[in-house]
Order: structure tokens, then C-alpha cells, then sequence
């Protein structure tokens, strides 16, 4: 059997499951490009098996410490724990992502599950070569209407796959409503960002509504309405929500029309609105900012700072002592000590006490594993201002 | 009035409210220990008001942005904001920490609340000579049967204080159980270790116990049995609880019977508890981990590193996959980031790969405020073990 060996100190001996074209040390048996290659450390000592690309930086994904072959058994008990682990931690398994990659010993395989639907991502070499396989796992497990491939991206690219979506089986959904907690989505799993909605954030929705009742809210980044609209149903005295995107605006005013949220949206850049709002003497009882990552990489770091820091200031002006400022990070290059520094040197600058209401994370169908610290990417923190200088 | 002024760059001017000795530029107007100062910047701008002991090496702390006396309504308007923030929290008023100093504007008192009873600490110098106004002022919100006073330990020593305790207004209470979400617990408001039980982690049974249902857990470091009264009443398939105090344990027996939770109560050294289970080969399916800090000074968290090490470790060998560990740090000088990396290196020592169930902090009664780090110390995580290599 094709076999590898790793370097000494590679990341994988730190309960990692990466290897990098770097830490390789020696090819046996002719491994190939989508191959299953055995790993070894330096003394030949066996440590798993993994899946194999040359071609990407990350050559060998490690997916289980056992000598395993990518069978339709495997699938299916891996997919089956999966969706265990969901059931376990409470998560609504009918609108979730059911798998997450390397998060659920699978790299490269991404399920995200709308009702009957299923929209499946193969971003690793090995695994979109059994896309079928998978596709038959699924459909033993979940007897779903349909499945959507949505192979697009950078993570394809690097692996030198092609970008390619569409039904891979059963029946073509045309766009439709998911509703969440008495919210509603628009789920267009074809033509849709990110598969339709935020599953990463469905529980902060609700975890910032319980702050909201008798509030008036600013929802800043406000994507299809997510946050504004479980505040604007849990009570609060007003909801604005704002979204430089029009189509997405336009989708989200929809989405309130049917789940009956009161909300003003409002197609803006959320820098300006904020920038002209706060010179305006605006105020604001709870304001939410949930922006897209501002960083894809390590090198941009410091501009996803400058950024957070803008909108932290501006809405904390906007905050008098009762106010709330919610506040959410899904860049992982950006740590959570950076974001938290953010938080402080924007409370300085507007002359803000600040008491923590909570800490959020990412929705447990995006599972965190203690040693691969890439599994965990969303922060999130409530602060109520308590007192201005 | 007396005033001091502040050095450039002090960490005041980062949002903290300490003032170290070293910090202090110039003194004006004769400052006496335990006056309220006016702090300035080098350029005599006026930054608010502080409490004054040249005695402490923390001299000075900021209670308000503004000239502020320490008079009765001060004391009064401080300590309902510190009840609101915990109602608004939805902790439980009657069994709190209803001040937590200078996370409550009110730098060295903590009062924590047993029903009927409030237990008072005044740690720094000023606040001690104040004892009467804000035993008035806690006299007018909350009509206490009784105020006890447990002014001891080495802040007080710092500040040149006193130690003392003992009933400071109304009825001396004899020992009494206070219940909580149906556990109980013993209250020695007089005798008994921190007040009697840890108010801190009360919310934080409630969450373990939420994963106990079914399994056999483990409870180390167990004090009163807080974690494993919440689990065997949760319906723990069997519960032993684990610590080295031979009067605690005999008070968690007690408190047991009342509460009716089925526990097996071990009086042992829990490190040589963990390290005789896993030779001998037991197995758990949730194990708990609540040890006492293990360093009080940056000095010694290389010792307090190696022993959460140990316990991560000998917990983890005894888990199977499906096996929870939940584990809490309440040491400041241990960052998240340094206990979180004794959790991953004992994963890999251990070779078990582990998904986050949960993060938890301190009941929201010691209130975190983004600029003031020391406020936020208590910091745990629950990680299932997925797979066993």
C-alpha cells in the first residue's frame, strides 16, 4: 500500500490531521494523486491512514489511526456519528450542516442539510473522486429529495478540481423558504451564498434576541435578517437592519413579510451608515455587527483589525450606559485575544465601561476539535456599557 | 480637594481603574490613606475620582469618571446597579454575589447574598472605614435578617488591614442549608471556607449535569458535591465524587441525603485518586474536573500548568469514545489559551481526539468588564473524546 513518511515534529504528532508537502519525508509504494497512502513516523512506526493530493500544499489529510479503506461502510458510519454529535448537542438536525470536514473525520466533505435537501461540497481531491459513494451514504441515511453539488471555490482550486454545481441527485429544489425559531430564509441551494443562510449563526440569532425585548436595535451586516428579524419577533420597540447587499436586502425584507417581523432595512455600506449615523447623534439601545470575514489570510490581519475597531468605536458612541453592543468575529486568523483587544482599545476611545453579558461561539454543527485549531473560527461577545466617562 | 497625578501610559489610561505606586506622578493636598483622591493626567486633566492607600502597592482605585464622594447615595446607586445587572443576567438574586467589587464601581466590597443573610467583605482601606454607610445602604435595599462580616485573608493584609469577622448587623445565623435547582448545601456564613459555597460555579452544575444522564461520572475535587449532587439528580447512571477534606466530604454526605442525590463520597488526595483509578483500569463516562487554583502568583504557573496536565491526562486514559471530560480553571495567571493548550497536550499524550461540547465561564453574579482582565478568571470546557487512537 502506498505509504508516507513524516518528519519528525510535523503538526500531525500534535493531534493535527494535516501534513504538509513540507513535513513529508520519504514516498513508498507509488502513492497517487486522490490515492488512500499509509501514514509512518520517521522510525516507520504506523499512525493512520490519509487521503492524498500532491498538488496541494496540504498533501495528505490524516482520517483515521486505523489501516481504513473510503468504503461505503466508512461513509456511512462516519456521516451517522456526525449527525449523532448534532443530536447530541441539541441542534435542529432538519436545517443544520450535518458534516464538517476535517471537524468530523471526513476532510474535504461538507453537508449541509435544508429539510428534504442536501447540499454536498467534495473540496478534497480523494473524496470528490467518491463523490458518488458519498452520495449513496447519504442517501441510505437521510432519503433526502434531493442533492446539490456545490463545488466551487478556492479550496477546489488548490487541489486542482474543477468548479462545478448542480443536482447530483433526485429532484431539482426551485428556491424556497426555510423557516428557523418563527424566522424565515430564503434557501436557494443553487444560485445561493454560502448555501442559502448563515447555519453558523442560527443559535446567536436567538441568543441576541433574548437581549432585545423593548429595545431599538441596529442589525449592521445584516445578510438575509437573521439577527434582526428574531429580535424584531422577541419584542423589540424597533429594528433596523442594514446590508450593503440589495438583493440580499431585498430577500431579507421578504423574509420578514412571511415571518412577520417588524424591521426597516436599509441597502447601505455598513462603514457609512455607521460613520453618518454616529455623526448624526444617533443612539441606539442594542447594535449587532456581524460582518463578513474581513481576512481570508494571515497577511491581512491588520487591515480586519483597523475594520473591527472602526465599527467597535462607532458603535459604542452610539451606546449610552443600559446599551448593548454584540459583536462577532468568523475570521479565524483573527484570534480571539485580537478581537477581545479590539473590543477594549475601542471602549477607551469612546470613553466606555464595558461589562460582558456573554461569550458566543459557532453553532455546534460546526464542531471545534481541541488540536486542530482551524476548526474554530467564530467568536462572538454581548458587552453592556455600564458606564461613560 | 487631594489629587494625585498619573504617570504617561499607565494602565489607567487603558481602561483599567488601579493605579499602582509606581504609577504616580505627583501627590497634591496632603492625600491620607483611605481619602478619596481626584486623579489627574500629567497636564492636570481631570480623569475622576479614587480611593487612596499609600500603603498598598495597588495605591489608588478609580470608582467614577466624575467628582464623586463616598456618601450613602453613592453606596445605595451602586449596589442596586450591581442587583439590576444580576436580574437582568437572570441569576438567581437570592443566592448570589450581589457586589463583586470593582467589577460592581465599588473597589474592595463584595457582599454575597444567603437568603436572609448577607456576608460582607470590605478589602481595601478606604472601604473598610466606610464599613457603616454600606452596611446602612445594604440595610435599605435588601432588609437582611443579618450582615456578616468575613474580613480576612492577604488583600486585607496588603491594605494593612485588620482580620476580623463576625455579625455586623441583626441575627448571628447558625449553620443552615440553602438549596439550589434542588441540590443543597451547607452555609456556614461564620466558619464555613469562602462563604460557605462557591457561587461561582453554581450555574456551571447545571450545564454538567445537562451531559450526566445515563453515565457514570466521576467528580473530582468535589467540595460540597456541587457538581455531583447536579448530576446524580440529573439521572447519572452512578456518581462518585472525589476530595481531600475529610470535613467537606462529611458536609457533601449531608448534603446529599437532603438533597436526595445518590452519590459515593471518597475522601482522597484526588491526584492519587485519578492516577490509582487508571492503573487499575477503571473507566468513566463523564469526568469532572473543579480543582482549586493552583497558583495564586504568576510566579507559579509552570507547577499549575504541570498539574492540570496531570489530571487532563489520567482523566482522559479512563474516557472511551462517547466519554466527556469537564474541566475548570479558576487561576487568572492561567490564560485560556495556556489551559486550553494543557487540554490538547494531554489529548495527544493521551492519543484521543476530542470535539468541544461546551465553554464555560463564571456565573454572570462576577461580572466581567473588557478592560479590567482580572475580572474574568474562571474558565472551563467540556470535550467528548471522538476517537481513541
Amino acid at each position: 500500500m502506498p505509504t508516507l513518511s513524516i518528519q519528525p515534529r510535523a503538526r500531525i504528532f500534535h493531534g493535527h490531521v494535516w501534513v504538509y508537502a513540507t513535513e513529508i519525508k520519504g514516498r513508498f509504494g507509488e502513492p497517487k494523486p486522490g490515492d488512500v497512502v499509509q501514514l509512518q513516523d520517521a522510525r516507520g512506526k504506523p499512525m493512520g491512514s490519509a487521503i492524498y493530493n500532491p498538488q496541494s500544499q496540504i498533501s495528505a489529510r490524516l482520517f483515521s489511526y486505523r489501516r481504513q479503506d473510503l468504503d461505503l461502510d466508512f461513509f456511512t458510519r462516519r456521516i451517522e456519528r456526525a449527525l449523532k454529535a448534532r443530536t447530541d448537542a441539541g441542534v435542529d438536525t432538519s436545517l443544520c450542516r450535518v458534516v464538517w470536514s476535517e471537524s468530523d473525520g471526513l476532510p474535504g466533505v461538507v453537508v449541509d442539510r435544508y429539510g428534504d435537501y442536501l447540499v454536498l461540497q467534495t473540496l478534497t481531491l480523494a473524496m470528490a473522486m467518491r463523490q458518488d459513494l458519498i452520495i449513496q451514504a447519504l442517501v441510505q441515511i437521510f432519503s433526502p429529495k434531493g442533492i446539490i453539488q456545490r463545488n466551487e471555490g478556492g479550496v477546489r482550486k488548490a487541489e486542482g478540481l474543477e468548479q462545478i454545481k448542480g443536482v447530483v441527485y433526485g429532484e431539482t429544489p426551485e428556491p424556497f423558504v426555510v423557516r428557523h425559531e418563527g424566522s424565515a430564509f430564503h434557501a436557494d441551494l443553487i444560485e445561493g451564498q454560502k448555501t442559502g443562510l448563515y447555519l453558523d449563526q442560527l443559535d446567536n440569532y436567538q441568543h441576541a434576541a433574548k437581549l432585545a425585548k423593548g429595545r431599538r436595535v441596529l442589525d449592521c451586516f445584516s445578510n438575509q435578517g437573521g439577527f434582526a428579524q428574531a429580535c424584531a419577533l422577541a419584542g423589540a420597540a424597533e429594528v433596523t437592519a442594514v446590508d450593503i447587499s440589495e438583493s440580499a436586502t431585498e430577500l431579507a425584507k421578504k423574509n420578514a413579510e412571511i415571518s412577520g417581523a417588524k424591521v426597516t432595512f436599509i441597502a447601505a455600506n455598513c462603514f457609512d451608515f455607521l460613520k453618518q449615523q454616529e455623526s448624526s447623534g444617533a443612539t441606539y439601545d442594542l447594535i449587532i455587527l456581524d460582518p463578513p470575514s474581513f481576512t481570508k489570510t494571515k497577511a491581512n490581519v491588520k487591515d480586519a483589525m483597523r475594520g473591527y475597531k472602526e465599527i467597535h468605536l462607532r458603535a459604542l458612541k452610539m451606546l449610552q450606559p443600559g446599551g448593548i453592543m454584540a459583536t462577532y468575529s468568523c475570521s479565524h486568523h483573527v484570534s480571539t485575544g485580537e478581537f477581545h483587544s479590539s473590543i477594549e482599545d475601542a471602549a477607551v476611545d469612546a470613553r466606555k465601561t464595558l461589562r460582558r453579558v456573554a461569550m458566543y461561539s459557532q453553532r455546534p454543527d460546526h464542531p471545534i476539535l481541541a488540536t486542530i485549531p482551524e476548526t474554530e473560527y467564530l467568536v462572538g461577545y454581548a458587552y453592556e456599557v455600564v458606564a461613560a466617562w
